[in-house]
């Protein structure tokens, strides 16, 4: 039996994770769930898996659910609920699938008490990836990648030794707007945005797909998580979402994971490793896919990604600016404040005016984001 | 320092295994060659590699060139000879790559010395699977793929649970004339079969390929090779053989292994597993290649499919049988006896002739060879 606890439980990785316990239910039980805004999901959640701990984003929301739940399950809020989610229950897997930087303290906390973590929250690593690979090699504790991508690469190194792979490649759909020149894309609406060609994801991820900034998150996660510089980090542009990523050996073999694009295959994955189990993913038939397309990625249609390698590269506070200018962006973007290329606009002009500390503590990572989230409000197109 | 011995030294898979020695000269030493009928090049590459034993086809050929290499050589011949290079050298792995039902007792005889296998001759397992595998599992004795679908399985399956397996499959490229119908394949010279479009091979298993019969042979090897049962073995049509084979898994994910099509990188990886070493092989960009195409396999169009999967689940000596048909309807194909739609009517006659004997000895495969071999000779049509 695995105790698992779920920080993002009502989002789209947190209800597929949920999936899989349903999946198994011999084999996983549920300590703690933490969810944002959406109580009447986590009520639902909590009614049916019991976890010990539950945890919502305010204190008015904590007071509205704890009538309504089991009167075991204890209800904590914020961010030290977060916290208390990730750490102090008898979970050994702790699932990080909150959107944003909000997951960097409370994937630390769950490293420090020593829990295995499934990583779905990529911007921990972005925005301080030499802080929590380090602590999280210090506490013996395992980093087990949830996104499709990373999550592939590590099936590929199964095996294999690390000091004979040449590189590794992410595969990019390209997005909402894959098929649209740049001058079509001064027009594009939010819902257009929203419609992903492959994958069923949040709506941040989603406008991310479009932009590329989530495939530039996923190479300074990559990078993290593989220890590989970024010459060895390579993405193409793969429309139809098949092969997940792939890796590449010093003897030219090409070890790829394909399968139907399915969360619930690299979230098992995680909580299974390295055993494989049964999954509610559909088999993939290549013969009816018929087709796969690659193309080169080109970083003069995709800047977000050609600035994601720059920031990468730079190191330091650079790639937390990178990310805390594209959430504010994003945010305003989907409040129909800005257009969608201002998105890339403002991760260019935060980028410019960000002055990068190299090796930075904890703290001055969280003021780096904070200062860059203020400017990117702050700015007038 | 490995010492190596060549079964087929002059041929596609018997040069392209020097080319990886000349790769790596600090890492093998070549004990043993054995060729057929091609003096000159085994000339050559005996004073080039200086094996302390070779092995020609004849008495005539042994004698030719006796006086013509190193006196530090010493020179066999026939089917004695074969065996002598395949087990009394002091090669710790033999690279048997003799073409056709031929490498059956070398092959026993090199396991029985106790050599590693780099396996290329297919039809070994095809004949006697099941004395090979048990054989080799007494020895301890690992048979390592050399066909690039067996050794790109092989490589998918690394650092995998086999009770996790669903099955695999081995791509097809579909050969010469794929592109044709059954009614345009009555009009198809010899040229024309020899052409094959993704890999440069020996004039037997390009004629194989062409058939489909190569692809049934792999697939009654692989049921040897990695012990499943024939409907966990797959096969799909993928026209530019870059996807090498893949398997899959019991949560629906697919290992695949890639790469340019160039046979020295499974000689290789036979050679150096579990290790991966620089190649000659050029690396793959899939940007570059652009599109994968994948198509059901079609067993109407090619029935020589159909009747290994049948031979090889009846067992016994039908794959025996299967196989000896094939070699003698392709020798006759070649010589222009026979039409090319013949090769696939010879392998049906002899199995409807053919009285299966099950768990056969040695000697009554052996039989069953020779039998199958007559019979398709005599064949009239």
């Amino acid at each position: 039996m695995k105790k698992i606890a779920i920080l993002g439980s009502t989002g789209s990785i947190g209800t597929q994770t949920l999936d899989v316990v349903d999946m198994h239910p011999e084999l996983f039980q549920v300590e703690g769930l933490a969810a944002g805004g959406n109580a009447e999901l986590l009520i639902e959640q909590t009614k049916r898996y019991k976890p010990k701990k539950v945890s919502v984003g305010s204190k008015e929301l904590a007071d509205y659910i704890a009538p309504l739940i089991p009167a075991g399950t204890q209800v904590f809020h914020g961010k030290e609920g977060l916290v208390e989610i990730a750490a102090a229950t008898e979970a050994d897997t702790v699932v990080t699938a909150v959107v944003g930087s909000l997951g960097l303290e409370s994937t630390l906390a769950a490293i420090e008490a020593g829990k295995q973590i499934g990583l779905a929250n990529k911007e921990t690593l972005v925005t301080a990836g030499h802080i929590v690979t380090s602590k999280a090699a210090a506490k013996g504790v395992s980093l087990l990648p949830v996104d499709s991508e990373h999550s592939a690469i590590f099936q590929c190194l199964n095996g294999e030794k690390r000091e004979q792979l040449l590189g590794i490649t992410l595969t990019a759909s390209g997005g909402s707007f894959r098929d649209l020149t740049r001058e079509q894309l001064k027009e594009v609406t939010v819902e257009d945005a929203l419609k992903h060609p492959n994958w069923s994801m949040g709506s941040k991820i989603t406008i991310d797909s479009a932009t590329m900034v989530n495939k530039g998150l996923e190479v300074i996660e990559a990078h993290w998580l593989f220890g590989l510089p970024y010459d060895q980090i390579n993405v193409v542009l793969h429309p139809e979402s098949i092969i997940h990523s792939f890796v590449e050996f010093e003897d030219t073999s090409i070890i790829a994971q394909l399968g139907n694009p399915d969360m619930r295959v690299p979230i098992q994955y995680a909580l299974t490793y390295p055993d494989r189990l049964p999954s509610q993913a559909t088999r993939l038939s290549l013969a009816q896919v018929g087709k796969l397309n690659f193309r080169e990625m080109d970083m003069e249609r995709f800047p977000c990604l050609r600035m994601a390698y720059e920031s990468g590269k730079l190191g330091g506070t650079a790639p937390t600016a990178f990310n805390a200018a594209n959430e504010i962006a994003v945010a305003r973007f989907l409040k129909g404040e800005i257009s969608f290329l201002q998105i890339e606009y403002t991760i260019e002009k935060i980028l410019e005016k960000h002055s990068n500390i190299q090796n930075p503590s904890l703290e001055e990572i969280l003021d780096a984001d904070e200062t860059s989230r203020k400017l990117a409000n702050e700015l007038r197109f």
